[in-house]
């Protein structure tokens, strides 16, 4: 690739772009800048790299000026949803230009007769779901930050979230996008068809490319029909193999594909009741599963809830609590919510944070020997996540590190390790958090190195002077 | 894009071909050679373009070392699968070596915890499914060509098919692909994983790049439940209108995404009754729709089959037959495959045959104008497909054109035209059949200049030299 020598961002930068923006359309304010180049990764990167300039482009022409401009100029340009991703993928680790989208948050139009939903990127998870909701459809992509995330960020990361056992990752739903490319150049892929073979798939190439193949301004989703009813179970089991052995099970034997299974760890149950009122029953014990079905036919779910949970039972199950109303429904998930919560975590120093995939069937392999490994860097985890599909969300704490002791550098040595391990299983880096920064000193451990040249090459097939989002995901 | 030079096939060519494989794993036989340089393209290509070798490797390092050769030698490679292809995809246009998979057709394994099936290119789609069947798994994939095509070429076409509504076309079911790259090494994209995003998402970019990417020599497909139970409405409509309305109602009003909704008009239906001896009631009308339900549930499918024929007679239908048992079913499904057939096509001269997609908002717009375009170009046609995805196929009969004048050529401005207005309605050139030879003077109709420019970069990233089936897809 080729490694572009920046041009830094002037005042006569600043200057062209309030041309293009309008004064209301861009900041060079320390403490906005600041603000802006930051996300939810842990370890943060704080203070670490700041933006030169931010700006909020209002359309698409816009986007396709400044790209047009950055490119000509030679500026690093890092577009940014919501700012809650977890690997730094919005983070301006060269400088330049901040683009957010947060103005381009319109939701665009609802089309009935061919089930679409078209939006800006900027438009906030939720607010999609609710739009679809109101019109009687279903937009069936799940992030866990789906309250406060940007639909463009899901588009960026390929976020998955509870639901991609049965709906797939945000890419699933995706049917076309709007694109304006690093020279500026707008190239829409896809539409409301539904069927294309008229061109490289470039829709599913553009999601989860960490906004470093082209900026994505407009998104058609596909929309299905809202399910009438949802069930949850919250099934305690006696051991962590009981556990994971039980979940192909659901569906080989079961013959259901659940909306959810997910997985907490008796230390991610012990640490919400540690760090809140909430008391869980059968709290000792060794694993929990919540499995969500969902349908349009009440009958049939109870039909469905009752033989899965005769399986669990007959699996070893301590018991199975079974939740049909809003109020069960939401105490269970509470649960679930307060494992990931950062509020109590961030009280305790963290070594790394982790979004680790495997094949289901090697799931047990996996979680046995990650206290061994652990233990050999000072550290210990809570494991829990999204189970069906083997994505496991692991939060690393030091266990006997001293406080004077870096814990970035001994991050990294337990990282490789742990991964290392992953890759012998057939498992990934990331599942749904993705590479962005912080994962990408580990991508040779997965990737051979026909498959980091071609990334490289791709890249640069879209992005020939490397200035849309530089340092993220490619290696 | 690099437009290679390339070197002629030579006696040494064929010797050193033969060192790699084996005697029996090459052949320059004439005979050999022109049966394996055609597909089920119409108009066919037949003697037009002949390979000059073909090869019959055996597993993943032979396809590596013939690709590693042929990328230092410059000579062109084409990958064929069962040749049943309809836009001319694995024909060698430069001749050079046909790389037929046929031998690479083992189906390696199913893995129930994982839910997948791992397979060589070669193996038969209908294989597959029965193999997936006979472990109680379901592999939705349906193209209509299943008996006697190969996966292979169904992952290289992205083949679709009559269930791609409910269970997406052939990339959707893909969760991991192995591939020999143009330059001989050897890169494995996913695997037995649900959700990886640690690299660009090449698996979607190699499904659908017909061959012209790499050599895909493993597939690990993801399998399902088997739907315990199946119904079929076949459903005469008193106009084209009438039909193409109800199927987004079908899942907007009565809350169900049908496996397959087929449509077929009334020359389809027409052409059937004079070419066979098959009587269909009300052949009268003017259109048919075919719609299938699956489910695991009888009774709620049954409830689901009356709320839908009810919903078809509240809009217009002239009757609605009901099939639920295996015999009746077939019956149905007889009408829309004789529809398709090639033996009695073939006794009439045919000026194209299309794979048009529309969004199914336009469905009625596009066939209500369709005559009169093909007025334009004396010609008239039959239309039926894939009506849930906008995906409707086109069998062009000339209509006054004298036998002496040259269908190629007359076929050429019926397209451009018929394309112009298939790309105004916001559709594309094709939905399952592909580009190929056969559509590639098009594609400028539907890709923007930055669009081609992309295709063509990434096609050079991948393939430097041009030599892996040249001609195909890339503008």
């Amino acid at each position: 690739m080729t490694n572009a020598a920046y041009f830094k961002v002037t005042e006569k930068t600043i200057a062209d772009l309030i041309d293009m923006l309008g004064q209301s359309g861009v900041t060079a304010d320390r403490e906005k800048r600041a603000a802006y180049s930051i996300d939810e990764t842990i370890p943060r990167f704080e203070r670490e790299y700041v933006a030169d300039a931010v700006c909020f482009p209002e359309n698409t022409e816009q986007v396709s000026m400044v790209m047009k401009y950055a490119n000509e100029h030679l500026i690093p340009v890092t577009p940014r949803g919501a700012g809650t991703g977890l690997s730094g993928g919005a983070v301006p680790s060269r400088g330049g230009i901040v683009m957010s989208m947060e103005r381009m948050n319109a939701i665009l139009e609802i089309d009935h007769a061919n089930r679409t939903l078209t939006t800006e990127p900027g438009a906030v998870t939720a607010e999609v779901t609710k739009a679809a909701r109101e019109h009687g459809m279903f937009y069936a992509g799940d992030p866990c930050s789906g309250d406060i995330s940007f639909i463009g960020g899901n588009v960026a990361e390929n976020a998955g979230g509870n639901k991609v056992i049965k709906y797939g990752a945000t890419g699933a739903h995706v049917l076309g996008l709007e694109a304006v490319l690093p020279d500026g150049s707008v190239v829409m892929f896809g539409g409301k068809r539904r069927k294309d073979v008229t061109s490289y798939d470039f829709i599913h190439l553009i999601v989860g490319s960490e906004g470093t193949l082209g900026i994505v301004t407009k998104i058609i989703l596909n929309l299905i029909p809202y399910p009438k009813c949802v069930t949850d179970l919250l099934v305690p089991m006696p051991s962590v193999e009981a556990a994971v052995k039980l979940v192909p099970l659901i569906t080989t034997e079961g013959g259901v594909i659940p909306s959810s299974v997910e997985f907490m760890d008796r230390k991610s149950i012990r640490n919400v009741e540690d760090y809140t009122s909430l008391r869980i029953p059968h709290s000792d014990a060794a694993a929990f599963l919540i499995i969500q079905m969902d349908g349009m036919d009440r009958r049939q779910l109870w039909s469905d809830a009752e033989r899965i949970g005769d399986l669990c039972v007959r699996n070893g199950a301590v018991e199975v609590f079974v939740a049909e109303d809003r109020n069960a429904r939401d105490r269970v998930w509470r649960i679930r919510k307060l494992v990931a919560e950062e509020e109590w975590t961030n009280a305790m120093p963290i070594l790394s944070k982790e979004d680790i995939v495997v094949p289901v069937s090697e799931i047990s392999k996996f979680l046995d020997r990650l206290p061994e490994i652990l233990a050999r860097h000072r550290a210990i985890c809570n494991a829990y996540g999204h189970i069906a599909d083997g994505n496991i969300h692991i939060t690393v704490f030091p266990d006997g590190i001293g406080e004077d002791e870096n814990l970035h550098e001994l991050a990294h040595p337990m990282r490789r390790e742990l991964y290392a391990f992953v890759k012998e299983l057939g498992g990934t880096l990331s599942g749904e958090h993705g590479v962005g920064l912080k994962r990408k000193q580990y991508t040779d451990i997965f990737l051979n190195e026909a498959q980091i040249e071609l990334m490289k090459r791709v890249k640069a097939a879209f992005d020939p002077n490397n200035i849309l989002n530089p340092d993220k995901l490619v290696p």
